[in-house]
């Protein structure tokens, strides 16, 4: 847990995630001047928990008087703090209704920002939608299909201001159990990259993506036998799952305007993996849109009540 | 552990995987008379904790003048008890030099079957050669395909008594690491099984295999918003991974002729999803083989003392 020194916000955004708790105090102009953050993440957490995980971050920043906090993220799901009901497709990234949580505290109004739904294909999203919103606030006529890289990788068709489609893969949550939980483990590198060999399993797997699954056990192979290296290992498996992601998702990305928004290294290997397709996308801080979102979020909540 | 009631063994044959021991008393006539087994896979043991491992199992078998132990699998690797160096392919599936353990007990003599490799496409196996051995001992003339379904599938082209060229995919083990370790232990049930599930999972992925790493998700994302069940979601997964398996080794299926050597249920499923595709494969039970492999190993050892 790290919190800067305790300053009244104007008011607290939050991202919530399954692993981690974000918190950014905001001032009155809409820019964070603080942080602070927490492995009390929601799958940590019971219901009656997420309040005091949350105080213990933020109560420096409290004013005299009641503070909002808004948050996005998995505190919103059937499991969390409050279930904040999905949105669903075509609708804008940013629903009207936020959903209080229940709060003991007599200083503190918890506001949750739903996720998005789409009935068919089955899909759902929590957090990326804030994200969204704030890549859309800053770019306000912005059509095309936003890449969010990460434990589970969304692409997303924006249209007129609106999430039209989504799709989401597995693909950081693979590369996480097969280099932990699978022979592969012996075999791929904790750290470290080589640009080549992660183009080249890329190229092979989207000339080739019905091969997938005999690359896997290749890399443990070609380390017993030749000798392969734990990073080019770790690049090679990089190539190989996102190569199957892009190979699944090329009805997003051809031909249109991307976006990525995500955290280094990871958005930087799907920008080059767009670029040898012939995709140049732009590239934004995860971080940053997911506070922009939320400010979104926020002022539409001020003028609402 | 197990263990039957002691008597003397002709000899012993040893089946030692990554997590299981497992070993028979074997008569002069080449049959099995009792069998122990152990959760000391080589995986869990220092290579000087190998022989006491062995003893905890057999020593209720062994005669007053020396016992013979024939052993197949890991415990031939490089981290085992002792490297048996792989024959390369082609090759007959045992190699004439079985790799004799250092063994501190007076009546006790251990010799391991050595597995196989591939150069290029680098592959290996240790324990597989064994129980083609055995299948080819009853099939003597046998020219065509051998799948072993497992935490590693193994697809072996077999020729003229000889493996020409083999390919491992990592289906089991992948299934394992998503079931325990992504957001899908959530989803799919530990238990139970649907047919028309798998089969249309199945299906769906030969068709499109290109689509495997959007098919993931779509389990939670159902599970979420349709109510998906967890038997039909654990038949479903296994559709996805054995037929993004059989669309990447369909060189080796294709009309060929088909022998499977595996446990039930997963032999099942493998015997389903190659009939939907027209192949009607002979299935054998995977310990039988690999006793009479090794009961193989052994007559040969004998010849040559």
């Amino acid at each position: 847990m790290s919190n800067s020194r305790g300053t009244d916000a104007d008011w607290i955004a939050v991202d919530w995630g399954t692993t981690n708790l974000r918190a950014w105090a905001m001032n009155a102009s809409g820019s964070d001047y603080a942080s602070a953050c927490s492995s009390d993440g929601m799958g940590s957490l019971a219901r009656d928990q997420f309040e005091d995980a949350l105080l213990k971050l933020i109560t420096p920043w409290l004013q005299t008087e009641a503070t909002t906090v808004v948050a996005c993220g998995m505190l919103g799901s059937r499991q969390g703090w409050v279930e904040a009901p999905y949105a669903t497709v075509p609708c804008t990234p940013l629903s009207d209704r936020l959903v209080a949580a229940p709060v003991a505290h007599p200083l503190l109004k918890v506001y949750v920002v739903p996720g998005i739904r789409q009935n068919t294909p089955a899909d759902v999203m929590r957090g990326e939608e804030t994200q969204i919103a704030g890549f859309l606030a800053l770019n306000p006529h912005w059509d095309g299909v936003i890449c969010l890289p990460g434990t589970h990788t969304k692409w997303v068709l924006v249209s007129a201001g609106e999430v039209i489609s989504f799709q989401t893969f597995m693909t950081g949550e693979l590369f996480t159990a097969l280099t932990r939980h699978s022979v592969l483990r012996h075999t791929v590198a904790a750290h470290g990259w080589q640009d080549a060999a992660f183009l080249d399993a890329l190229s092979d797997t989207l000339s080739k993506p019905e091969r997938i699954a005999a690359r896997l056990f290749s890399l443990r192979a070609e380390a017993l036998l030749h000798g392969l290296d734990g990073t080019s290992a770790r690049a090679r498996l990089s190539g190989y799952l996102i190569g199957s992601e892009l190979a699944a998702a090329r009805p997003y990305w051809l031909g249109q305007q991307i976006a990525v928004i995500g955290a280094q290294p990871v958005a930087g290997y799907y920008r080059q993996a767009l670029e040898v397709q012939g995709v140049r996308p732009t590239i934004t801080a995860d971080q940053q849109m997911t506070i922009t979102g939320l400010a979104t979020a926020h002022s539409r909540l001020k003028a609402t009540v």
